[in-house]
């Protein structure tokens, strides 16, 4: 099977911009990914853009076209949407069309704006990922749906509040070199736990913040890259997507995350791994407990396990397997429909050694990049290996 | 390469059922299309789904697990926005991910819900397939660019709105007998011409209504088809995808469509048959002015001759070539997601000889579906063909 090289990367900085629009977000994350890999625009053959809420931010569909064009490219282009994974699901049509033989050269990435709507705005268009009729309606909110899932976990596994503080802690310190994050402020424990309360036993700091910003990926064949003669060490080797209810209360656990596992199965298999090879992650922190679900659903915690990593320094920037170190979702900042392409570039950038915290895992050859719609009613993972 | 075999279709009557949600409609079209497939929902491995306005029209964002469920599907799902070429997007990574091995079984489709936001919200939500910063805000909607299109046609190759009345008259023809299509009323070309103006040249007989609906298809592999003995001899034989600028202003032609150009091209090329080869087509009538150009753009009619197909009788259901027998998007109606796969059912429906225009191309053996998004800023076609 034909591998999928990570030819260039491009992320802007992620924050508050209410003030730009996703098209002028995006061309500059392209622009960087197109620098970045010495691919001309004009050899790309499809644009596959993940955008999660732009009819209600900024009055646009169709956003597919309108990339291409703020990309500088001449080539079709698909808008992919689920919900906060939506870019993770772009990559993986990608993916699929390069393996097949469809293409040599893709642009991939998303972009969201968010901020131009407020906290309270964007906090009902991020409620749109939930069910509308039996969820949002009753007044869900997504800290309400990951506060259930943690009060979920607690009762079934045990821990607590302070358990899930040193997620938070982790990831803040893990932004501290990321210029591009939308925080560089530490915090400690006590700041987590002395945070106002957002829906208990989440508070402020167990939330990622609202996000502009935008990534995109240049992605091209093993033979293109190689006739091109492209520094492209790392490749994409696995990609895998799974689903769940869309409603929790249809689920059969709130403190597990089936969809994530059927990925990060799918993924591991398809590229010949499996979790003990994994040398570090970048997981979908939203919210600090679902950090927890995603180590638990990638077999890098053990059932019951996840909660005590980041306090007993399993998943810190020095641990084991580090995690988040870009700071996650939850420092980095999550612009909903770029956080899947910004996961992967990421990675790409620690194991190529060019990242700030790439001191951090200097030996790793594999990482995995895991990215989540709703209350994990999608997920979609991916395995990054250095091939030179 | 492997051949992909429509295995059943479904859809819901096009029309007014403002009370419905997309998920109710995907529930009884995906139901039918399994009843008409004799493939169980437990073999879906992916599902495919189209949709443009949910976010506005029902609040209701991540809909792809939605629609899975409602089709009691257990498996990945993934939302594709293409504007009104959202389903045709979804077919194509379908057919792409049959063709290189990843599934056997996949459910694709798409739905709208539009009528509950009455006319002039619909007109509005349909407005964000255009430009929003510089097409819509300046007051652009869809009746008004088709117009400046249709306009640009009659400047550049002659033509006159009788022309485009035989059109609508065709279409309303074609309608009678499909039970399913929102209008069944005969038109004359005096009722055309005479019907109150939307935005000159065109009156509300040139422009499709707003509709509420869904369309299902079960896609398979050949070797599964085989195996289970399934009765599908209708293959999905060629895709195609092309992309132009998004704003009018930006185009080199007003009256031309080069992003279906592009996309026909390479469908054709796919199925290695050409414009000469093609029986029937179900093209993107959004407004009259359309299906001229998605003649011209599919060469089923030379530049500046598609505006004359249909008042001679060269696209009539007993002429050369019938399009739009279904009564396409015109007098069939239009629920934005669901338009693209309907065309694939309605195709695989007259070539297996069970439309009740089927009579009409009895010895038909290919036919082609044109999926156009906003003022065809992306397309999406398709080639079918009898394999058995």
């Amino acid at each position: 099977m034909a591998t999928v090289r990570v030819a260039g990367t491009g992320i802007t900085p992620f924050g508050n911009a209410p003030e730009r629009t996703s098209r002028d977000l995006f061309a500059e994350a392209s622009a960087a990914a197109f620098a970045d890999s010495d691919v001309p625009p004009t050899d790309v053959e499809a644009v596959f853009y993940g955008n999660f809420m732009g009819e209600l931010s900024e009055h646009q569909g169709h956003q597919g076209p309108l990339m291409a064009e703020a990309a500088g490219v001449t080539a079709p282009a698909t808008r992919y949407e689920s919900a906060c994974a939506s870019s993770g699901a772009a990559i993986r049509d990608a993916v699929m069309r390069i393996r097949n033989g469809e293409h040599d050269v893709v642009l991939v990435g998303g972009a969201e704006r968010m901020t131009n709507l407020g906290t309270a705005g964007a906090t009902e268009a991020l409620a749109i990922a939930a069910d509308d009729l039996w969820e949002v309606r009753a007044g869900m909110t997504f800290p309400g749906a990951y506060a259930l899932m943690a009060q979920a976990y607690f009762d079934r596994y045990g821990g607590d509040h302070e358990d899930l503080a040193h997620v938070a802690v982790k990831n803040h310190e893990n932004a501290l070199n990321n210029e591009k994050a939308q925080y560089q402020k530490p915090i400690d424990v006590t700041d987590v736990l002395e945070a106002p309360p957002v829906s208990t036993p989440l508070g402020l700091y167990d939330s990622c913040p609202i996000s502009d910003g935008a990534a995109a990926l240049v992605l091209t064949s093993e033979e293109y890259a190689e006739e091109r003669g492209l520094e492209a060490p790392v490749a994409i080797t696995g990609t895998g997507q799974g689903g769940d209810r869309m409603a929790l209360h249809d689920r059969e656990y709130l403190a597990r995350s089936p969809a994530a596992r059927e990925a990060g199965d799918e993924a591991y298999a398809d590229a010949g791994v499996d979790a003990g090879d994994v040398d570090l992650a970048e997981v979908h922190d939203c919210f600090t407990i679902a950090e927890v679900l995603a180590l638990e659903a990638l077999n890098l915690a053990n059932v019951g396990e996840g909660i005590s990593a980041a306090r007993d320094g399993r998943t810190t920037a020095d641990g084991e397997t580090p995690v988040n170190l870009s700071g996650g979702l939850k420092a980095k900042g999550h612009p909903v429909g770029a956080t899947g392409a910004s996961q992967v570039a990421e990675i790409t950038a620690l194991l190529e050694g060019t990242h700030p915290n790439s001191e951090y895992v200097a030996d790793a050859t594999t990482g995995v990049a895991h990215n989540a719609g709703g209350t994990v009613a999608s997920a979609v993972v991916h395995v990054l290996e250095v091939r030179e």
